[in-house]
């Protein structure tokens, strides 16, 4: 049998519970050229509300009546691909499903790390680290001596991002919410400092943590939260847009203090990515990835779920902060 | 006697004529190593609203009692530099005045084109053809094909954006207020298109302007009207933020719709500039300017006021848009 996560009603805002229903079907049958795929974890990401909204924005919403999209990663347990032998770990687009049959193309990678966990490839050596450290490095720039403020600091991106950033001899500030993120950024992620935007003090831990201003803001929250940023860049800073989750409705556009003057006074740079856009980039992010993680320069925290029942809410529990680490649904034992 | 243009107290906004007065002294005395320079043209420009502004941004405010900071245009009438001689035609910060007694270090450039105008070296071979070129070039980085919008498209920077894209085979679109302009925009600059701000109908127009959306926002305004132009954005967008003149007070930020999901979604980079840190690209630019002037590839206008008695009140001028083309005074007869 194949459980299937589906999207039963579309959701306006952050998708809850109620949006998704569970269903059993047979395995598929595999046609030319493709292979099946057992999936042995499933991704939950904040990214998803995007691809359940009913407006594309950089891919087009899943339809109703269609198994949830998601990063997967399993095992290739039939081929019609002479290239791709069962036993080959894989990642890629597989859906919140036990089974996916799928042509080759969609598969993103071999997971050719055999020495670490199926789990990092969907984290740390997956679409977060890969994220990170595109983000980072290719748009951010850093230069050693630099600061480096990450929001949110304790996520499965932001946690990656200053640790690279600290790696490059930079100064690295999360924010990020409570006292017990706040912990695991200095105490897991190394952090140099770090301030909780739940604070009230907020504004003057932010000032106290970036005393000589920040140079590289990586920013996946937008708000009042990258509103009390802006004031602290420095000259010729870059700000990298990577995500928006403090904001659940971009439609009006929520309004906040205007950017342009700050970007003009300090000759300073805005700009938004989107990792999909820059495959060719992933292998040597993943090698540089992994070499880190082997040295333990790179810590990683993750949130695995067990058993596809808790997929429908496990969105909503992002955004709820309920997890610490990257947010994983096992669904194989 | 040297007549002077003082800052006599502290504008809040846009500088008027009362905050300024003309005084007459001596024509100063050179000191070691300084140049005298007689000025033939000085320069007026939005900038200056900034430059007097009790807050520094990016240059240190003019004091009360001082001469106003301005580029100018004249010629060296003697000299304690031999690498400066008496006859030589020179831009620089030489201020609000007939007579400056400078270091050579004041000095921007050495005028050698001695077949064009004086008065261009303060404007399409000066800073504005200058900020036009790097803005453009470096930060936006037009491809044949793609469109260059640009606000305010009559300006003296703006003009010149359009005609440097349009030579490199770009789509030009302009934004600029009242039908007067926007034919100029089109019979003079050679835009492919001209919007009017201050029409009922502007987004209408602009949408109808872009059918293909905008890939470079060149931005000298800010407000309503870059707000409009946000959700044309293409993909890969690059919005070159030069200057912000249609908001008057930026103490508090006023508020507009956030940026940050068009920047994600549509994966474009915002950035700042101010073209006194490119101090290293201006020969290269004057070079190619000069060249295209000459070719008639890039057209110019000029407001050229007679006489320092028009100083005082040509900044607020400038802000009620009063002029046609690059507003100078001219000093000499």
């Amino acid at each position: 049998m194949n459980r299937q996560v589906i999207l039963s009603s579309r959701p306006e805002g952050i998708p809850q519970a109620e949006h998704f229903r569970i269903v059993e079907t047979g395995v598929p049958q595999l046609q030319a050229g493709q292979v099946l795929i057992r999936n042995h974890f499933l991704a939950v990401e904040p990214a998803m509300r995007g691809w359940v909204n009913a407006v594309a924005n950089y891919s087009q919403p899943v339809g109703i009546g269609e198994v949830m999209r998601s990063f997967a990663a399993g095992e290739i347990i039939a081929s019609e691909d002479l290239r791709w032998p069962v036993g080959t770990r894989v990642t890629g687009m597989f859906g919140w499903q036990d089974y996916a049959a799928v042509d080759a193309s969609t598969i993103d990678y071999r997971v050719d790390q055999a020495d670490l966990p199926l789990s990092t490839s969907l984290g740390v050596l997956g679409i977060n680290g890969i994220t990170a450290h595109y983000g980072l490095m290719h748009i951010g720039e850093p230069k050693s001596g630099e600061t480096v403020l990450v929001s949110t600091g304790a996520g499965a991106v932001g946690s990656c991002v200053g640790q690279i950033a600290r790696i490059h001899g930079c100064r690295t500030v999360a924010i990020t919410g409570g006292e017990v993120k706040r912990q695991l950024c200095i105490d897991r992620f190394q952090y140099d400092a770090a301030v909780d935007y739940k604070r009230e003090d907020f504004a003057e831990q932010l000032a106290a943590a970036c005393p000589t201003g920040v140079d590289i803001y990586f920013d996946n929250t937008s708000g009042s939260i990258s509103d009390a940023v802006m004031q602290h860049l420095n000259v010729g800073a870059r700000v990298i847009i990577c995500g928006t989750a403090s904001i659940a409705n971009w439609n009006p556009t929520p309004i906040g203090p205007r950017v342009e003057r700050q970007l003009l006074v300090k000759r300073a740079r805005m700009q938004g990515f989107v990792i999909l856009d820059h495959r060719d980039h992933y292998a040597a992010a993943r090698a540089d990835l992994a070499e880190w993680v082997r040295q333990g320069l790179i810590r990683y925290e993750e949130d695995v779920l067990d058993g596809i029942s808790h997929a429908p809410d496990a969105i909503a529990g992002l955004y709820r902060g309920e997890n610490l680490g990257r947010r994983l649904i096992r669904v194989i034992d």
